[in-house]
């Protein structure tokens, strides 16, 4: 199959775009290169050192013989969007290619801006391309498990059958999410489901959990095919975090009680999943959703699980800077994706080995500061926002 | 008390900011005529005339005694938001400043794109300025009815209480709107419930039916303060639609069967509901929705009250240009402003016959072919669409 990967530079998007090809698919990549720019502007990097997106791409075809096409571009281009799905006529196209930091998007009315017109426009223009230029291509979104919240009640997936006054019918699963990000994956969704019923259009939501781990079968084949690994409390996911202030000798920080559980998945099964739904892609108008995680954790949970890994790392418990509930009820089905045959990776010291392992290879790359966060859901803007005076800062400093 | 009406040039906007003038509020109205530019780009024109925003504020003075502060610009850029609200200090913010056409934001990809991020940008940037500047502040916000669709079950306000494997949760009732315009509302309302949550705004989400009727009773105080009356098939709703049809010895135009069933105010209602929901505001933090209708017709139900109004309009059918069920189930809740209490109008032959007057005293500025829908809900893309060659042309060109 021809399969254009969105974001095709991310976390990701790079071992998904290397796992595809492995498995025989014509590959084409695509990136705007804005989370490199996110490094930038907030001064931190990934922890082990990523080449360039083309030495990337060079460097897959000196190992594997494979060749991927590559798309320099930005999806909220208009032009940019119908070229590249009028040139390379993907029969799938997987979606990572949005801003995917909820810290990033409540760092200030700019970045809430910036991340639902970025993700909102980017996944319009490519809906519209899709309808225009051949609908029956198979959209592979990736959305988030945060969509949901935390209902006390038990979370099914992407709908619910509600019965009501006597009356029943099957619906969207109502959204609680929890961050301007978030939102804007909400958003998407809305938007996805309208276009598969006016234009039949086909699509597969991957309502992800949180990510852990780093390495993957390709990546591991030459350096220069590593995927990115993000520590910072803008952009570090939570385990990832742990595993490196435990490499660093820093405390373990967790926010507030620890008792927020979320689901979470291997990196691995990751690639596994998007394999899957693009194996049996949804039906002509159907907008499918599955729940892509493995095991839910609390957040204190997984604190534990890394120090104990580590040989007893201490553990600290920080205000939560977020504005959520710090113990709540959690179950989310998440059986869909084990029906068409994924066979999870189940964490375990294993894995937690392998990370501890990446990280102290790397810890003369730790900044420690950038451990701490610094965005506070309950302001409307952080100390990270100041780069010039603009009407929100004036406002704030006349108030405040 | 300061009021700011946001839109307030508009078809509902100058008759709310004339009413809460007259019921002795001060009263601020903004807007940046996008209203009229639609008009503009559509070639068509309110059946009544109506004065600039300019005029209208200084025949007011003159009826009335009473001034209006002017505010200008749009709520897209920050500083006119941050600069409009820290000038006028509003106790209560009445947001009707969006794009409010479901077939405009239905033309081609520019326009719904423009639709969601004129009004979810909008409404983002006055979230933050109002949690910036006051966050006491009480915003009024107009939705639609629309955001839910029609779902099988009876629709409630806003929130819904689920049981589901033996748990209970109240959550937002879920939404299936009909187009991105509709879509941008669901958007909004998920953003401004997340705001009232971390930042303690208050906020009321008034899920508008669809509105008839031009008179209220300080329009007519003279012909300066007339309100828009919109009949074209892109801006006109159904009832307005009926009426001009009528009137011009037309047929009256039901899309498909006429089954499709929605709740109806008049405009006088309107106002009444605005101002009962400023003086009973939300409590800080609190969400609250509304469902803002008096009572519901089907399509066909509606072209029949017309027809025997108009002694005996002919009626057709054609084909609808909407993705949408033509018969359903519709049962929608709308105690609440009965409780804060509301009286309403309701339709009957002295408002059919008042708008039957209107249309017949203007019937010489009727377009005819305005009234043909020209915009598809199947189609990416309609024959208004085509001002230059976009990369979304070239594509259907060479495809279709």
């Amino acid at each position: 199959m021809r399969i254009l990967i969105l974001g095709g530079d991310g976390y990701l998007g790079w071992p998904t775009a290397l796992h595809l090809s492995r498995s025989g698919h014509h590959i084409g990549v695509a990136d705007n290169f804005a989370r490199r720019g996110y490094d930038l502007e907030m001064g931190v990097d990934s922890l082990v050192p990523i080449a360039s997106l083309h030495r990337r791409v060079e460097c897959w075809k000196e190992v594997s013989g494979n060749e991927m096409d590559l798309f320099i571009g930005d999806l909220t281009e208009e032009a940019f969007v119908y070229d590249m799905i009028g040139r390379f006529r993907p029969d799938a196209v997987v979606h990572f290619a949005e801003q995917r930091s909820a810290p990033y998007s409540m760092v200030d009315r700019k970045h809430a801006v910036y991340t639902q017109v970025n993700n909102v426009v980017g996944t319009l223009n490519l809906l519209y391309a899709i309808a225009d230029i051949d609908p029956s291509i198979h959209l592979v979104k990736l959305g988030t498990m945060g969509e949901y919240g935390t209902p006390n009640i038990d979370i099914e997936e992407g709908y619910i059958e509600i019965t009501h006054r006597g009356r029943t019918d099957v619906l969207p699963f109502p959204k609680q999410p929890g961050s301007f990000y978030h939102l804007s994956k909400v958003h998407d969704s809305h938007n996805i489901a309208f276009c598969c019923r006016i234009w039949g259009l086909r699509a597969t939501d991957l309502n992800q959990g949180v990510v852990y781990g780093q390495s993957t079968p390709e990546t591991t084949l030459h350096p220069d095919l590593a995927t990115r690994f993000d520590y910072d409390a803008v952009f570090g996911t939570v385990l990832n975090r742990f595993v490196i202030q435990a490499a660093a000798g820093e405390p373990l920080t967790v926010y507030g009680k620890g008792g927020q559980t979320r689901g979470f998945l291997d990196i691995r099964d990751t690639l596994a999943c998007v394999e899957l739904a693009i194996r049996t892609p949804a039906a002509p108008g159907e907008f499918r959703v599955f729940n892509q995680f493995t095991e839910s954790f609390s957040v204190s949970q997984l604190a534990d699980m890394v120090s104990a890994a580590a040989g007893g790392a201490e553990i600290v418990h920080l205000d939560s800077p977020r504005v959520e509930l710090q113990e709540h009820y959690y179950r989310a089905a998440h059986t869909k994706l084990l029906d068409l045959g994924l066979l999870p990776f189940l964490l375990g010291d294993e894995l937690l080995a392998d990370l501890l392992a990446i990280a102290r290879a790397h810890v003369g790359r730790i900044e420690p500061s950038a451990l701490q966060p610094q965005v506070q859901w309950r302001s409307t803007a952080s100390a990270i926002s100041r780069s010039a005076q603009s009407p929100q800062d004036a406002a704030r400093d006349s108030q405040h």
